[in-house]
């Protein structure tokens, strides 16, 4: 019984260490780590005052606590608080966190803490990248999604009306909190969203975590920390791993996270980002990849037909919406920032944990989903 | 007579190494090097289209030169042109060159050209470390200030309403073309504005350098590029190998840097940028550090009638501007930021060649003037 117990605090805490030379940092998984952000931030030298972006939604669940957790380390917190939603991740946003944080008068050592989704981790981080030409950054992702993936890796930004993430920086945080205790208040469609990242994880990386999903994924769903704990670790030490390699998305192996991405992201451009969310357009994205490895004789039918099966066991999308014509598909595909050259380095797959990249061009791919 | 011409030739082109492990790059310095920007783009394997921006002044003069130079070798020229002076360094500016781009569909592998003086090096490297979260850029600094300052070491940025270069990243170039040619087409106040830098080197590392300088300033504001070219390259190699040390401003030594910038910028501050050009605000702080230096008994009288003497001669000004009064110019230095905890790292002169740093307020600072 009492070994049981410790089992579970241990699997309920994990740490995982993103390697990235003098910039490596660790990212810690567990409930309740949310309020060690003052102590850790004041454990890396750090005092004064400490700027907090977050979102509307976000600050009424947990802006108090961080606060505390903050000034009880002694620091004085700086909050500016977004609206939420991708439609604020812009530049006018982005000029509201400048003028917040210069007005009070922030040094080259304040540390901002991005508390939220992808949305405010992606601003928050961007912000600290290039305000006084780098300001630390500590991100505390609270939705499946940004703990997965958004948090870890250091990519930043904002949209632009031309396109999603268009502007940006690589600034990587001095650590990552993310606390799986959060993820009981997000609403249940959204942490299926998240799951989708996490089943992609499986696909590309890891087919024992794929088998767990298969037969675990209605269990994650009921957002119990214990459970989700070692599978957001697990996530983030692939991620990390990944990251580790290619942190600057230069070697070519960083993009074998966009697995599912490509038509995903396309897909949400032809939906204009209203009727699906993005875990739930990489659903999509993922079987139709696996689909066109399937019909080009890299993987066989069982494994499109696993993918489609976790993925509809966790309440997610798998066909592409009626409607989509392959021209209109063609066009979002060719606009991905990711092209070089009009060609398009499709990540295909070979089997449950093993992907491979394919040099397609943008028809092709809209002509064999 | 053939020995003689060979010898200015060589004198008229000199490379220098920006030491940065992968992120090394050659400044070149001499006349015509701004022919070779698309053949030297071309050799780093990039292709299509190459983004040029300039400012409107600029663009009249070398725009065409450049932009033949890209289309000779190949590319697409994709120019945005910003009107003229540090006023359009902001956000606004910044997201004109975005849009230009963006709507252009650049590529992550696109080239930005930055051609012009300090501002547009700025602007353009700014744009550049943040477009699709990283465009390669190059400098073809047009002014002494940025030939042997801006241009060099990747810092880039934009002006906010509450203070210069509060928005920016470090964004290392893939190569500098510092032709002297175009300083010939330098009003002769900005020439010696840009001389005040050149001092700086002196004054800071090089006391050879220095007394070649109280000698020769009369020949360098001719604009000679035989000349220039040699105290161009010096200038660089200073640069080159502080930056190669202290990449990111962290270490301490590049602060060195700033000698003579701590009060010239509160000069700048408290003259609103109207009255003085950088070097010559740089010049009268490089003067104030020096008496401040001689008062606390750190260096001798000789020395700073050294320094006052080169800069008479270069036809700048030594004396803060009469009205200033301490305490405003303690409120000044106290918003520097670079400031950390209310102490400011104030370089002081220990000989010609050799500063120390002596930790101050801003009151002890503004005090001892």
């Amino acid at each position: 019984m009492a070994a049981g117990a410790r089992m579970t605090v241990d699997r309920a805490r994990e740490e995982v260490r993103v390697d990235l030379g003098p910039r490596s940092y660790p990212i810690v998984v567990g409930e309740g780590v949310l309020d060690e952000v003052g102590a850790r931030l004041a454990a890396e030298g750090f005092r004064g005052r400490a700027g907090l972006v977050t979102s509307e939604r976000v600050a009424t669940l947990y802006a108090d606590r961080v606060e505390r957790a903050l000034v009880a380390a002694g620091f004085t917190p700086l909050t500016v608080a977004i609206p939420d939603g991708d439609d604020h991740k812009n530049l006018a946003w982005l000029a509201v966190v400048y003028d917040r944080f210069l007005d009070a008068r922030i040094e080259r050592r304040t540390p901002v803490v991005a508390l939220g989704g992808g949305v405010i981790g992606d601003v928050a981080g961007f912000a600290a990248a290039t305000l006084l030409r780098g300001l630390p950054i500590v991100q505390l992702p609270t939705t499946l999604l940004a703990q997965v993936d958004a948090a870890i890796g250091g990519k930043t930004g904002v949209n632009h009306p031309l396109g999603k993430n268009l502007i940006g920086a690589f600034h990587q945080p001095r650590f990552v909190l993310a606390d799986v205790g959060t993820l009981r208040t997000l609403p249940r469609r959204e942490l299926a969203g998240g799951l989708a990242e996490v089943i992609k994880y499986g696909i590309i990386r890891d087919a024992d975590l794929f088998a767990r999903l298969e037969t675990g994924v209605g269990a994650l769903l009921d957002a119990e920390p214990g459970v989700l704990a070692p599978v957001v670790a697990a996530c983030a030490r692939i991620k990390a791993a990944v990251v580790s390699r290619d942190e600057l998305e230069t070697g070519g192996e960083r993009a074998v996270l966009n697995f599912g991405h490509t038509v995903g992201h396309a897909v949400e451009v032809l939906t204009e980002y209203r009727e699906l969310l993005h875990g739930e357009a990489v659903a999509i994205g993922m079987v139709a990849a696996a689909r066109l490895s399937r019909r080009r004789g890299l993987c066989d039918d069982r494994t499109v037909d696993r993918i489609v099966g976790v993925l509809e066991a966790a309440g997610l999308p798998t066909e592409l919406p009626p409607g989509l014509a392959p021209a209109a598909l063609a066009v979002a595909l060719q606009t991905d920032k990711k092209s070089a050259g009009g060609r398009i380095r499709f990540i295909a797959l070979e089997a449950i944990g093993r992907t491979r990249f394919v040099e397609l061009t943008a028809a092709e791919i809209a002509n064999q989903l």
